[in-house]
C-alpha cells in the first residue's frame, strides 16, 4: 500500500535501493507451468544493463539475476516467484559530498519531507536501478504472453530533437532496438541521436525523448470499462518509471486537434469473419477496452535531471547553496527505459488477459465443466 | 476488481448505466466529521450537468444526488457514503437504429466482444453520464481537502484550435470556469471556442479539447516513490476518464525536448524556513513525491465520436454496414468534463494525504501518544 | 479500505445504517449472462426478514430488493450490480433513551473512540440491517454458483442447550431448514430451540448458537498456498458476520485433541478415475486448498447483547449509569443468521473459483485459443 | 492475488518453498525510522527455529535473517522492507519415495489438481518453513507496536490433553513461554505436554494443541465496522496459519452457550476519566472494533499430518496405495507455531492501527496543520 505493489490478479512488488544489497522482485499470481531459467530473463535485463555504450552511465553491473523460489524443474510452480539483483558496483563515497544538499530534478527533498531521512546515496528508492527488478518481472510476463499470441514490442521514437523514421503501425524488429545504441530501429537516426547525446553529455548537460511501445495479437475485448481501462492502467504503469512526464495512447494529444470525422476509426469486416479497422487513431483501445488493433503507448521522458554544471538549490537546512552532480549518471536514460516501458506494458497487458478470463459466466461454465471431465 | 473501484484507503466504487434506472457511488474510507448536504454537492453537479448550454447536449437531467448513507446530523460518520443519481431523461429510442451496429469510436465493439452481449442504449456503462457519480465524490472529497488547505481547481485550455491565454502558474477564477460556456477562464477564447463548437455541431461534426487541473496547498512529501506516484495515480485517475488519451505533468511532452540544464528546476529558501522552486516545470512532483509547489495535470480529450455524418463500419454479424449517429450527445465533452478532471484530481490527491499519514513512525506515536492522552 | 469491500476478483461493497435511508451493496466484478431478478433474489431476503416469527424481532421490513444497475434483459451485464433496499420502519424514538449510554456486548463505545461521535439509532452500521445486503450479494452469487454445480447450504446446528440431530456430512434438507422457526433441519430440536429462545425472551434475556455451512460440488484445488487460503478467507467472511465468536473448519477445536492418525483422511479412488477420502475431519480443506470432499464451517453466534435487564455501564461523559435496553431486536439472531452465513460462503467460494482461472498457463492458453477461435 | 499478500496499508508478501534456495518477506508501507538489525529479529526467529529440542524436527536451520532492503543506519526508511532466510538443510530425497503418492492430510492432492503439478519434496510452498517469514516481518511490527505501547503475546494454551494453567487475563512471562519445550508458562504443565509429545513420537504419531495470544495495550477504536472487523482480520491472519482448524475470539464458541446477560460485559469507569469492563468475554472486541480490553485470540492446530504409521491413500495417477510418510517433522507444531501466531497477531494490529489514522477528519487536520507548523 505504500507503492511498491502493482497489479490486480498478478501482483509484482519491488524492493531494494541503489545503494543497498540488492534490488528484487516479488511476483504473486503468476500462473503456473511456465518456463522460466535466468538465461530466459537475461536478453531483457541486458537492454537495460548499463556500462554498454558510450551513451549510459559508467557504472557497471552484472545485473544477473537469482531466481529465489516459484521454480521447480525449470517452470514455474504457481507460488509467488522472487528474482534478486546484488548490488556489486556501489560507489557511495560519490555522494558524500551532496547528502546534505537536494538535488534539483530529484526527489531528495520529497523524500525528506515525506520520512524524515533518507538513504543519500545515488537516489535509494528512487533510483533508476529499481527498474532492473521490473524488467525481471516483465521478461517472465513476456514468456506467457507469447503463448497467448501476444507481443510487446518498445523502440525509442525520439532522443531531443532527432526523431525515428517509424510509425507505430511499423512492425518493429526488435534485434535492430536491441542492437542498436540508443533503441531506434532506425540506424542513421540511432547514429545522430547517439551523437546528440554525446554531445550533451560532453557539455555536462542531459537529454529526454520518447519511447513507444505496441503491443499486437491482443485479443478484442480486454480491460475494464471504467477506473482500470486498459488505457488508464497502462498510463499508470508507464507513469511510474522514474523520468516520465506524459503518457499518450494512439493519437494522443493530436486526437485533442482533430474533429469527429477526421480521429474516429472506421471498423470493416477483416474477411475472416472478424473485424478490423480502417485507421487506428485509438490506439487500439476504445472505452478502456481493447479493439483488437494494436494498442500504441508513448511515454515521454524528462532529461536526466543529474547535470554536471552548477545549479542553485537548498540544503537541508533549507538554506541556499549551489550543487554541481558528480558520480555515474546517464546523459539519457532514453535507451536503457526501453525494456522498462515494454515490461510495464507487459505486465499490465498480462494482468488484464487474467481478470478478463472471469468476464462472462458461459465462459466461466464452460472452464469448470471442462475441468471436471479433465478430473 | 473489474475496474469500478478507484482508490487505496479512500475507494470509490460507481455503478450505473446511462438508461438504467440510475448511477450511483459508494465512498469507502471516507472520514468522519466532514460536512455533507446536497446543498454542498450541487454546485459541483450542475458544473457537469448537461442541457445548460448550446454545446452541451440537449438531454437535460436534473442529476438531483439522494444521499443514502453514511450521513448523520449534515455530516460523514466514516461509514460508506452513498449517492444515487436516478436516470429521469432516459431516450431508449433513440437507439434502435443501431442495437446491431458498432459505432466507431465508442466501446461498442469491445463491450460485446468482453461480456458477449451489451446493453446497447446509449452507452450503457461507458456513457458519460458515469463520471456524475465520480463529480459526487470529488465533491465530498474537495470538502476535506479545503480543511487541509488543499485546493484543485480545473479549467478549458482549449478547444480544437482555440486556446486560452492563460497559464498552468496563473491564478484561475472558479467562478469564470464555472459559468462560461466551455470552461476557459478567458472569456475572449471562452467565445471563440464556443462558436467553433457549434461550428463542428452544425456540420454534423464534433471537437475535441485539453482540460488543466492545478492542485496548490499540497505539502511535500505526499505521493509514494514506486508504482504509486502521485502522478503515475493522477495519470490512471484522468486517462481513466471516457475520451482522455493523453496525460501530462507539468511541462510533460516539452519535457522530453530539453536538456537537463533547462528542465530542472532550482530549489530556492523561500524566506519563512521553507522551500520553494524557481520554476515548476516538473509540475509540483519530482521522483512520485510532491515537491510543494502546485500539481498541474493536462488532459487530453479526443472529439465526441458521435458525429451525424455517414460512417463505414460493421453490424453484430460483422457485416460491412453505414452509421449516422443520432440521439442526444455532446458536440464536445470538454466543458462538461472540467469539472470530472478535477474531481478525478481531488479523490488521488486525498486517498495520498490519508495514506501519507502513516509514513513516519515518529509522527504515528505522536498521533497516538495524543489520542491517549484525550481519551 | 475502511472495511466495506469484500473480495478480491469479485467485490462486494455495503452501505447503510439500520436508522438511515437505505442498505445497498454494490458487487463489482460479477460476471456477465447470469440470470438476475427480484424474484430471484426474494426467497433469500425472505430468510433473513424479521417480523416473521415469535423468535424474532418485531420490527417488520419488507426487505424488497430494488436493483439499480448492471443487469438488462433480466441478466447481468458485467457492469456493477447495485442493490438497494429501503429502510420502511424505522422507529428513531426507541433510541433516545440510550443516545449518551454505551449499550454493554455493543459497538457503541468502540465506535465513539474511533469517529468522534456516532448515529446512535439502533446500531447504526454495526446493525444487523447491513446482513440484508450481504444476503442480496449472496443471492447472486448463488445463481451463478449453481450454473457451475456448486452448493452452499447452511442450517442452524444448535441454539443454547438445543442441539439438531444432524451431522454434517448428512444432506440437508434446504426446504425444511427455510420453513423451521430456528434454522433446524430438525422438527424436534427445532420445537424445542424455539421454547428456549421464546424463555430466555419472555425473562428479558438472549440466547446464542451454531450455524453450519456445507459446500458441496467444488472441484478440487480452489483456494490460495498462503494468507488467502480457502479457509483463511472463509474465517475472515463468517467471523465479520456481527455476533460470531468463532469460526471452525472440519473438526474444528476438536481436531487440536486428536493425534495425527486418528485425524487425517486416508485418500481413496472413487471408482471413477477420480480421487475421494474416507473421512472430512479436514472439512473439505488442505493446506488452503479444497480436496473435492464437501467444505465444513461452523460459525459460533454469542447471544443478542441487547436484553432488557437491567445493566451496568458509562455513559458518554464515562460516568458510571444503568441501562435496559428498550427497542425491538431478535432474542436470538442465529435463526436469521443462516442465510447470512450462507451467503458470506458463496461469495467467497465463488470468488475462490474465479481467481482459480488464472492457475495454470495451460488451461490459460487453451481459453484464449478458444476465444481466438470462437471470434 | 495468489493469496501470498496480506495487509492493507501494511502488506506482507511472502515467498519461498522448503527446498527451494531461500524463503523471504517484503514489508510494504512499513512506517520509517524503526530500528532493524538481525539482532532484533533473532530472538523471534529463535522461538520459530526448529532442531532446538526433543519435540521439534531434527532438520536443523540456522534461520539466519539477511536484510536485503528498506534500512539505512539501523532504520527502516519507508522503503519495502525485504529478508531472506536461506534453506541450508533441505534433504530432497527424504521425498523421492512420496513424489507419486498423496499424503493423506496434506495438500498435495490440491497443489496437484490446482497448479497440473507440484515441487514434491517437503511441502512445498505449504511447508511450516513458510512461517519463518511471517516471524521476521512479525518480529519488525512488533518494534513499532511497542513504540506505540501496544503488546502481542502468545504462549501454549493445550497440548493433546494436556492444559497450561494459565488463563487469558493472566500476565504472562515471556521469558518463560520462550524457554519452555513446549511454549507453556506453566513448568509442570510443560513437563506433561512435552513428554505427551514424546510418547506420540516414539509411537510414530503426532499431537495438536492451542495457542493464545494476547495483545494489550491497543486503544478503544482500532479495527472497521464491517467485512475487515478487527477480528474478523484476526479470523483470517490466524487461519491462514498451515494447521489452524479453528479461531477463537474472547469466549469462542463458550459464548454461544450463554444467554446475553450473562456475556454481556459491563462498561465500568476506569477512574482515570477512561473506560474498563468488568469482565472481558468480548475478548476485546465489540462489532469488530477495539473496545480498550486485551484483545483475545485462540489457535487450534490439528496434529501434525506426517505420522510414521502407514496409511492409505492413492497415487498421482489415482490408484490405491499405501504411505508411511519419513523426513523429519514435527511430532507437534504447535511449540513452534507460538511465535507465528503471536506474528501474524502484531501484523494484523498494526495494520489496524496505521489505517485507523484516517477515521476522523479533525485528526487527520491537526496531523496536517501540525505538519505544515514544523516545516
Amino acid at each position: 500500500m505504500a507503492g511498491s505493489v502493482f497489479g490486480k490478479l498478478l501482483q509484482i512488488s519491488t524492493f531494494g535501493e541503489s545503494h543497498g544489497a540488492a534490488f528484487g522482485v516479488v511476483i504473486d499470481g503468476f500462473p503456473a507451468g511456465v518456463a522460466l531459467t535466468p538465461e530466459l530473463i537475461r536478453p531483457y535485463m541486458d537492454r537495460r544493463r548499463p556500462g554498454t555504450s558510450s551513451v549510459t552511465t559508467s557504472r557497471s553491473e552484472a545485473d544477473a539475476v537469482e531466481i529465489l523460489s516459484g521454480v521447480f524443474d525449470g517452470r514455474t510452480t504457481g507460488a509467488p516467484v522472487a528474482m534478486l539483483i546484488r548490488n556489486t558496483s556501489q560507489r557511495s563515497s560519490d555522494y558524500e559530498a551532496i547528502r546534505d544538499l537536494y538535488r534539483p530534478g530529484h526527489a531528495d527533498y520529497g523524500f525528506d519531507a515525506k520520512y524524515g531521512f533518507r538513504d543519500y546515496r545515488g537516489g535509494g528508492r528512487s533510483s533508476g536501478r529499481e527498474t532492473a527488478a521490473r524488467v525481471a518481472a516483465g521478461a517472465l510476463c513476456m514468456q506467457l504472453l507469447e503463448m497467448l499470441g501476444v507481443t510487446c514490442t518498445a523502440y525509442t521514437a525520439s532522443i531531443g530533437p532527432v526523431t525515428a523514421s517509424v510509425q507505430p503501425e511499423d512492425p518493429v524488429d526488435r534485434a535492430l532496438v536491441a542492437s542498436s545504441a540508443t533503441g531506434m530501429p532506425d540506424p542513421a537516426a540511432d547514429e545522430r541521436a547517439k551523437a546528440y547525446i554525446e554531445e550533451c553529455h560532453a557539455r555536462g548537460d542531459s537529454a529526454g525523448g520518447v519511447v513507444v511501445c505496441t503491443v499486437t495479437g491482443l485479443p478484442a475485448g480486454i480491460g475494464d470499462p471504467v477506473f482500470d481501462k486498459l488505457d488508464a492502467r497502462l498510463a499508470q504503469a508507464v507513469m511510474s518509471i522514474g523520468a516520465v512526464k506524459a503518457v499518450e495512447i494512439g493519437d494522443g494529444i493530436q486526437a485533442a486537434m482533430h474533429t469527429g470525422s477526421e480521429n474516429n476509426d472506421a471498423f470493416l469486416p477483416d474477411g475472416r469473419g472478424g473485424v478490423t479497422k480502417r485507421t487506428n487513431h485509438a490506439g487500439g483501445i476504445l472505452g478502456g477496452i481493447s479493439d483488437g488493433s494494436p494498442v500504441i503507448v508513448r511515454a515521454h521522458f524528462k532529461p536526466t535531471p543529474s547535470v554536471a554544471g552548477e545549479q542553485d538549490t537548498v540544503n537541508t537546512a533549507h538554506e541556499a547553496a549551489k550543487i554541481a552532480v558528480q558520480g555515474r549518471h546517464d546523459p539519457c536514460v532514453v535507451p536503457r527505459a526501453v525494456v522498462v516501458v515494454e515490461s510495464m506494458c507487459a505486465i499490465t497487458v498480462l494482468d488484464a488477459l487474467l481478470v478478463n478470463m472471469s468476464a462472462r459466466a458461459d465462459r466461466i461454465a464452460d472452464f469448470y465443466s471442462d475441468l471436471r471431465g479433465n478430473s
